[in-house]
């Protein structure tokens, strides 16, 4: 009956799930334990009729042609570059903090000095991630480094990971660099943009196929067992492929314990006005207890009179309670993990693919880039 | 697993899923073949952000108050009474045609004149259905009923139906009468409105339950037999119940022949302005070959600077072309029902209901009041 068996209707499911059909002629089932597709992607009209992200904003970016060109298959973009502003000082300064950010900040002669030593020592236009700078030795730019550090950077980390920056992975606080540039973007990939009529019309696109089938509102576990003795479905064993793009420890009843995510909650509120502020993000490094205020209609470019922002406030993850957001990448939890990706690969043509399965904190385009990988490998099979 | 398999989302099946679900905390399984939930009564935000029926205009009305108690389990509701109009010699006039619209048309003495008769000869606050008027015998009435007839009534019904109202049964016809009042509302029932936040939220509402798993883009031939013989599910003997809400024919193959429905098509115009028209509702009885044009947003209550209206065009319904709207009750069309109907009553553990089901042209509350008997029928059982 069905040739294969997705778990999970996020980006890395639905990508597998739409190759499989339209380029294999396969019939694939996609059980999904929420109401509705795209993961933490999907995107609804609100009450109001303003285009909200109901996981927190999402933004694609990404340098490859191929994702690019992949999603591209199935919607229109919005051309949209993120710029992100931060309050400092009472200020909302360019972020992430840039030549123009110093200018900003400081008095011009210091502010002209920092520029000078951060071309002249480390060059134009290179991202140095701020743990980094905290280690030059020239007195201007560890100054700058403290204080990027204090007002932007630590109290930020602490409020999204609730644990301090030297605990987490260098390529996480690596997120938060001091950009040697004029450039005021969040992000400098060559393709950037939102899908002209939303993610989720675009994840409909995606599995708009009538080999694709989609049980909604279903744990796999009711239906299913997967394990070293093989794979059931509905009682039968089921000889086809699985993509599992689930938890990985949920997947062997949490054996070698449960896997940390931070998760996030968002307070909304909508007002009668076009636009409340300039940009589409302004983050709160230092005060109160959310981290950022989104307002979607500068992601969406969406037209209308009212606007919804959102305030987002990091939270634990508690299974079953809230929603798994981010896994920490953190030592002790990447050997556990390693733990549970031994046990996956005694599975039998079970693969795991995505942010939760592999426990990685993949952007929406690594994450598609990962799936049509998978695809690639699967056909050479 | 299943206790219930339930195949189709719309109405009667959310309807019956609901009740199962929550009250005797069934596992139930809905197989619908589209990709959304709520039958015909669907709707959505176009891309400009206004709320729409994707199927034609839904307005809900009923005097059963146990339907509507039972709908307000799961909505508010936007408080809203239908008003149409139809253009007549060029002035758009109140629909049903009451003694408004004689008013309106004809001039003061002979308004007067037939609004006397009318009371007179066949009481205040009645509807009379327009074949029923042409039988009276006064030359003033007999004018009325052959104007209303003509104008409002006969190519209106001819667009509509693809069929003279000689051939249709006169519970269809009747649906166009002459109202003997001043209330310019389409509709007199004691409660009328729209869900606060649309149709589709309150079908959400209805499903959202952790018994209720949906079975989306997937016809229920590609994983069911359903026969004389017994039932089937992924193969195996599947013992639960069976509420099927499809088209009774196609249950049994069309092996007596196809019923035939009627279809529409809707073109689309979104304008810059907040509304085009000064009704929800305009009827086009002897122009163009749309019957109607409705603007969404009178019907919805959403404020928007953008509106949305719909032209609707009637045609064939051609099985795998287009949408069924419309059961064509006509005694060729009921004779060939009453086969199929006779022989669903030797299937095992299935249950038909709803608009397909059932082919008749039922209402919105209609539908729910049925599938509320049925659900209170299964627990005597």
């Amino acid at each position: 009956m069905f040739d294969t068996i997705v778990i999970g209707a996020g980006y890395a499911g639905l990508v597998l799930a739409e190759r499989l059909a339209s380029q294999q002629n396969e019939q694939v089932l996609v059980i999904e334990q929420r109401r509705h597709i795209g993961g933490n992607a999907y995107d609804r009209f609100d009450t109001n009729g303003v285009l909200i992200h109901e996981y927190g904003p999402h933004i694609f970016h990404t340098r490859s042609k191929e994702v690019w060109d992949y999603l591209s298959l199935f919607t229109n973009w919005h051309y949209y570059e993120h710029k992100v502003l931060a309050k400092v000082d009472g200020k909302e300064v360019p972020i992430p903090f840039n030549l123009n950010t110093i200018e900003e900040v400081f008095t011009p002669a210091l502010a002209h000095r920092m520029q000078q030593k951060l071309v002249d020592l480390l060059g134009y236009n290179v991202k140095v991630p701020i743990l980094k700078l905290k280690e030059q030795d020239d007195e201007d730019l560890k100054f700058l480094a403290n204080y990027v550090y204090e007002k932007v950077f630590l109290n930020y980390t602490l409020k999204q990971w609730g644990i301090g920056p030297e605990e987490l992975d260098p390529t996480v606080t690596a997120r938060v660099p001091v950009y040697i540039s004029r450039d005021d973007r969040y992000f400098q990939d060559e393709y950037q943009g939102l899908p002209k009529f939303g993610y989720t019309e675009m994840f409909k696109a995606m599995s708009d196929h009538p080999n694709i089938h989609m049980l909604m509102n279903t744990r796999y576990q009711d239906i299913m067992d997967i394990g070293e003795e093989g794979n059931r479905l509905f009682g039968q064993f089921f000889e086809g492929k699985i993509i599992y793009t689930g938890m990985i420890d949920e997947l062997f009843g949490f054996c070698f314990g449960e896997l940390p995510y931070r998760s996030l909650r968002f307070e909304y509120d909508t007002y009668d006005t076009e636009y409340k502020q300039s940009v589409g993000q302004l983050n709160s490094p230092n005060s109160y207890d959310f981290t950022r205020i989104t307002e979607f209609k500068h992601l969406t470019g969406q037209q209308h009179p009212k606007t919804t922002l959102a305030r987002e406030y990091p939270q634990a993850y508690r299974s079953g309670e809230n929603t798994a957001y981010y896994p920490i990448i953190a030592e002790e939890n990447q050997k556990r993990y390693k733990q549970y990706k031994k046990r996956a690969a005694t599975l039998h043509n079970v693969h795991l693919v995505g942010r939760l399965a592999e426990y990685k904190y993949y952007n929406m385009d690594a994450v598609v880039a990962t799936a049509l990988k998978l695809y690639a490998k699967l056909q050479h099979k």
